[in-house]
C-alpha cells in the first residue's frame, strides 16, 4: 500500500498536535461526503495528514490516491486511504460520515436505526485507536446519531458533538447579506435546533453590524426584514439541500466546506462560535439532547454553550425540536 | 433561477478581466471532472465568478448550488449553474470537460471522434459568446481534442491549449521529491509529449535544485537514478490513473486541481512554465500538432514554447508521440 | 529611475481597478507610518501596483527600493518611489501619511494647523492626478484633516474619509477577547467618535458571540464586565498609542495593518462594517463633521452609516466627541 | 509588563515545535532590522509566538506592543518584548539581528570584532536557554559572525547558520526575470560565497525553465544574457543594498521578508534549497568556513549541503571568497 501514501513536502503551516506530531484528520466513510471532504480539507490545507477509511478497500485507495495525486497544488502534507481503522492511529480529529443508506419502503426511524447500528460497530474500535480525538458526527440525522455516539463510546461531553447547524447558519447569513449588500462578515445570527425540519432561526439576536435585523429598514429590493420575509429566508435555508439532492442525488460539496470549517476551529483552537450540536445541560432548561447551539469550539472539543436571549416563542420552538429529538433517540433504545 | 446564484462579497482578491469586470471563469460539461474542476476553484478562491454550463439542466443547477452553498467558507465569489451558453458570455476562460461517454463495443478512434462531434457542436456557440476567451481543453483525448478545437474554432494558436502533461509533470517531480527528501518546488523537470502511453520524461534536463538527476548521488533508499529507477517513476506516473479508475470508476480530484492551476497562471497572467498542450510550429521540428511541451502562460494564454536542450532519444520519442497524435487527428478528418 | 521599478509576476490574485487597470494604491509621505504602510500592503499583497511619493527625494526612492527588493517574498506586484506627485496617476486610493512634525512650543492647534495647510498645498495635484481615487486620510488629527480635506477637495463625500478608529476598535474587541478566551472575530463591538482622548466605546451594542457583554457572566479573571472593568479597557485603548510613543518615539507598526486592511476593504469591494471617519449628516443628530462611525465600506468608498442604538451617555458623549472636532475645524477657519 | 503580551487566537496555521508547544521565533535585537523582522513574521504569520528581545527594555517593549496591536489584522499569535533573555526560553529559531554600530574611525575590521564580542556576550545565555533552536546568524559581517558563533556555541553544524546569500540570490533571479518576462519561481540559478562584494553568481547552472541562460537568446530589450548583461546584473545585486543605506541610512525591509523565508523554511520542515551560510566541510574542496551555498533548509536546520557542477573561475572566485572570509576570522582570533 506504500505507493498509496503520498507525503508533500509543502510550504504550509499546520496546526500540530498534543506531543508534537504533526495534526492529523481522520475521516470515516468513503462515500460523497467523506471523500468530498478529504478533498475540501487538503484544498484547504487545513492538517498536515488526513487519512480516509471505508470497508470498501478498493474504492477508499483510489480515492485517497485521485486526492493525493493533486496534493501539490496544495499547501496540504498527505493523504492515505485504507479499509483498516487502525490507519486513524492517533489521529486529532475524527470525522464519521459513514451512514445507512435508505432502502425502499425504510422509514425514516429504520435508516436512522441502520444508521446508530452502524456507529455501535464502529465507534469502540475508532475510540481504542484514537481515544484523545475530537469526535465530529456528520452522519444525518445528525443530532440523533451525535447523542447515541456520545452514549456508545462514554467520551466526556466535549469530546463528541455533531455538524449540527453550521451550515444552516451560514447560508441563513449569506441570505440577509444578500438582502443587504452588507458583507456575510458582518451578518450576526444564528439557526440553532434539529439540523432539519424542525431548525429554528434565532432572528431575535440577529443583527447587521450591530443594527437588529428588525431595525435595519429599507433592504436592496425596498421591503423590509418583516415576519414574511424573514419566514422566506427560513425556508429556503431549509428547502435548499432538498433542492440539490432532486438535481444530483446526493448533497456533499457545500457540506465538505463547512465541516472543514469545524474541523480547523479545532485544530487551530480558534474559540470560535460555531452552531455545532453538542450535548446539552440545562441550556435554557434544554438537557439530555444534543442539538444545535451557539458554542466555543477550540483545541477541546465542544466548550461553553452560550445562552443568548430568546424570546419565548424561540425557545418554546427550540423546546420542541429538543423533544422531537429525544424522542427519535428514545425510539432507538438511547 | 435567480435562487441559483449565490454571490458572495468576500474578502479575497481576485484578478480581473480586460474592462474591469470582475474575472469569470466558465466550465463546460457538470460531470464528475467539470463539477470537481468549479470546486477546486471556488475553494481556492481563482475567480470571482464562476459558472458551469451543462445541456442536463436540472444536474448542472444542483452542482452549482450545491457548491454555492459553501462559497462562504471560501474567498470566492459566485457560482452558476445553467444548460444555456449564453452564461458563459464574457467569460474569460472556457474550459471544457465535456466529452463523450464510452460506449460497449467502441473503439478509442471512435470515442475521440464522438467527442470531437461534441466540439463541434458546442464551440461555435462559446466563441460566439466569449469570443476573448482563453480556452482550456480538457477532455480527452486531449491533445487531439485540443487540435479539433482549434481548427474547428479558427482563434489565434495563443488563445486554444489543452491542459497537457501538467498534471503528469506535478506527478513525476513528487516521486523524485519523495526519493530525495527535497521539496517538490526544487525539483525541476518536465513529462512532455501525449497526456497519455507515449509520454517522454525528460530527465537530461531534470535536476534537484541545480543538480542533475543523474549526479545527485544515493536516494533515500540508497539506490541511485539509474535508468531503472527512472524508468519505474515514468511507468507510476502513467499507471496511477488507471489504479484510480480501477477503483472508483473515474479521476476527478486531482484533475480538479490541476486545471485550476493552468486557470490562476492565465488570470494572474504569471508567465509560469507549465506542459499545456498548444499548437507547436517546429518545436525541435515538430509542427502541426498540439502536444504537451514547457510553455510560458499568462494573460494571453499558449506564449513562448521553451526548447530546452533534448538528448536524441528524448526527441526521437517526442517526435514518435507527434506523429501517433497526427494519425489520430488525420482518422477524425482534421 | 527605472530600476527603482520592481515589478513582479507574482502568483498572488489581486483586485482591479475600473477599466481593467491592475489596481494601484498611492502612499502619500515616506515617513514611519507611510513607508510602514507600503510595507504592510505589500507583504500582505493588497494591489498590484503600490507607490510611495515624498517630498525627499532620496529618502522616498531608498524606501521603495529597500521594500521592492523584498517583493518575491511576497505575492504583491509592484512598488515604486518618487518625489514626484505624477506617480500617484489614476490611483484607486490615495492613503495620506504626510502631516507636519511638531515644534518646540507648538500648540496642538497649530500643529493641526501646520498639517492642514499641507493638505491644502498638496490635495489639488492629487486629485488632479487620480480625480476617481477613494482618499484616505490618515494624518492626525485625523478627523479634522479629514474635514478640512473634505472641503479642499470639493470632491462627493463617498471619496473622502479617515481612518478614523478601526485600530481602537480592534485593540478594544482584543482586549475583551482576552477578557472572555473567545475568539476576537466573536467580539461585535465599536469605537466610535474622535480618534484620541474623547473616543467613545459602544458598551450597549456590544457582545460576545451574541450574548450582551453585561450579559456575559464571569470573566477569566473571576470579574464580571462591570463599569470598572469597561473603564479600564477603554482607557487602556486609548493610553497605548502613549506607552509606544514614550518607548520607540513614534508608531507605525499597527497602523501599517490597520490602514492595509481599510484599503482591502475599498479595493476588494468587501462592504464591511469598519469605524471609519466619514462626514456625518444627520447621525443620531450629528452632521457637519467628520468622526468615527460604524460604516459600510467598499469600492465606493464610504458607505451607509450605520445608526446602532445608542444609550443617552453614549449620544451624550458622541455629541460632545463631534462638538470639540468642530471647534477645532472652526478655529482653522473650516 | 502583563499588557505587553498579546496573544491571539485567530484563524491561522501554525507549525508546532517538537513537544507540542506552538512554534516560537526569538529576535535578538530590537532596532531596525529586528523589530521589521519581527513585524514581517507576524504580517505573514510564520509561527503562534513571536518574541523581540533587547538590553533597551523601553525601546523592546515599545516595539513589541506597536506590533501586537495590529495582530489582529494579520493570523499571527502573539508579540512579546523584553531586556532579559529568559523571554527566549524554548524558543524553536532565534534570530540574531544585534551587532556593533560602526563609530568614526573604526575599520571594517574593528568593526567585526566589535560584533563578535556581542556574540561571546549574548550567545551562552541563549543557548542555555533556547538549547535546541536554531540559532539564525543576520548581524553582519554574516559568514563570518556565523563562522564565530558556531565555535561560541560549540553546537552541532545543522545548528548554526547565517542569512548568507538569500536575498541577493532572489534579487538576482528577479532580475533575469525582468529581461526574460518569465515568472521569477521559473529562474533557476544561485548566488553564493560571501554575503558582500566577493560573492558568486553561479551563472553556467542558471537557467529559465530548464533552458539554460546562455541559450535563451533575446532578452525583452533586443539583448541577450552575453557576459556584459550577466556582469550588470550581479552589480546591480550588490550596489542595490548600497543605494538603500545612502538614501534611507538603512535597509530593514527586504532582509525582513527574506529572513522570515527562511525561519519559514525551518519551521515547515519545507526541506527547500536556498542559499543560507552554513559552515562548510569540503564543499568543492572548500572547508572550516561559513558561507553562502545551496543548502537543503528544514527542521532539523542546514542539510546537504549541493555540489552543483561550477566552471573551474566559478570555484576559483569561491575559493577566494572563502580565504577572505576565513582570514578575517583569523584576525578575529577564530
Amino acid at each position: 500500500m506504500s505507493d498509496v501514501t503520498i507525503t508533500n513536502s509543502a510550504q504550509g503551516s499546520y496546526p500540530t498536535a498534543a506531543g508534537g506530531r504533526p495534526s492529523k484528520v481522520a475521516i470515516i466513510g468513503a462515500g460523497a461526503v467523506g471523500s468530498t471532504l478529504a478533498y475540501a480539507c487538503v484544498t484547504k490545507g487545513v492538517a498536515r495528514e488526513i487519512v480516509l477509511q471505508d470497508i470498501a478497500k478498493e474504492k477508499v485507495e483510489a480515492e485517497a490516491l485521485d486526492i493525493a495525486q493533486g496534493i501539490q497544488f496544495t499547501s496540504a502534507g498527505s493523504v492515505l486511504g485504507s479499509d483498516d481503522p487502525e490507519i486513524c492511529r492517533d489521529a486529532d480529529v475524527v470525522a464519521i460520515t459513514a451512514g445507512a443508506k435508505q432502502k425502499p419502503g425504510q422509514s425514516r426511524l429504520e435508516l436512522a436505526g441502520a444508521t446508530v447500528g452502524i456507529m455501535e460497530k464502529i465507534l469502540p474500535k475508532l475510540v481504542e485507536v484514537a481515544p484523545n480525538a475530537i469526535f465530529l458526527l456528520v452522519a444525518n440525522p445528525v443530532d440523533v446519531v451525535t447523542y447515541c455516539a456520545k452514549k456508545i463510546t462514554g467520551l466526556p461531553e466535549n469530546q463528541v458533538f455533531g455538524s449540527g447547524t453550521v451550515l444552516d447558519t451560514a447560508r441563513m447569513r449569506y441570505l440577509v447579506s444578500l438582502e443587504t449588500g452588507t458583507a456575510t462578515q458582518n451578518i450576526h445570527g444564528y439557526i440553532a435546533g434539529e439540523h432539519g425540519d424542525s431548525e429554528v432561526p434565532l432572528w431575535s439576536t440577529t443583527g447587521i453590524g450591530g443594527v437588529p435585523i428588525t431595525q435595519w429598514g429599507k433592504t436592496l429590493d425596498g421591503g423590509v426584514f418583516d415576519q414574511e420575509k424573514r419566514d422566506r429566508i427560513a425556508h429556503d435555508v431549509v428547502r435548499s439541500a432538498y433542492r440539490i439532492i432532486e438535481g444530483k442525488g446526493a448533497t456533499n460539496y457545500a457540506v465538505g466546506l463547512a465541516v472543514q470549517r469545524i474541523i480547523s476551529a479545532v485544530l487551530n483552537d480558534e474559540q470560535r462560535v460555531l452552531t455545532i450540536s453538542p450535548l446539552l445541560d440545562n441550556w435554557h432548561g434544554i438537557s439530555d439532547v444534543c442539538m444545535a447551539v451557539p458554542t466555543i469550539v477550540g483545541r477541546e472539543g465542544a466548550g461553553r454553550r452560550l445562552e443568548l436571549p430568546l424570546t419565548l416563542d424561540e425557545r418554546d420552538r427550540l423546546t420542541a425540536s429538543a423533544e422531537r429529538l429525544r424522542e427519535v433517540a428514545r425510539g432507538l433504545g438511547y
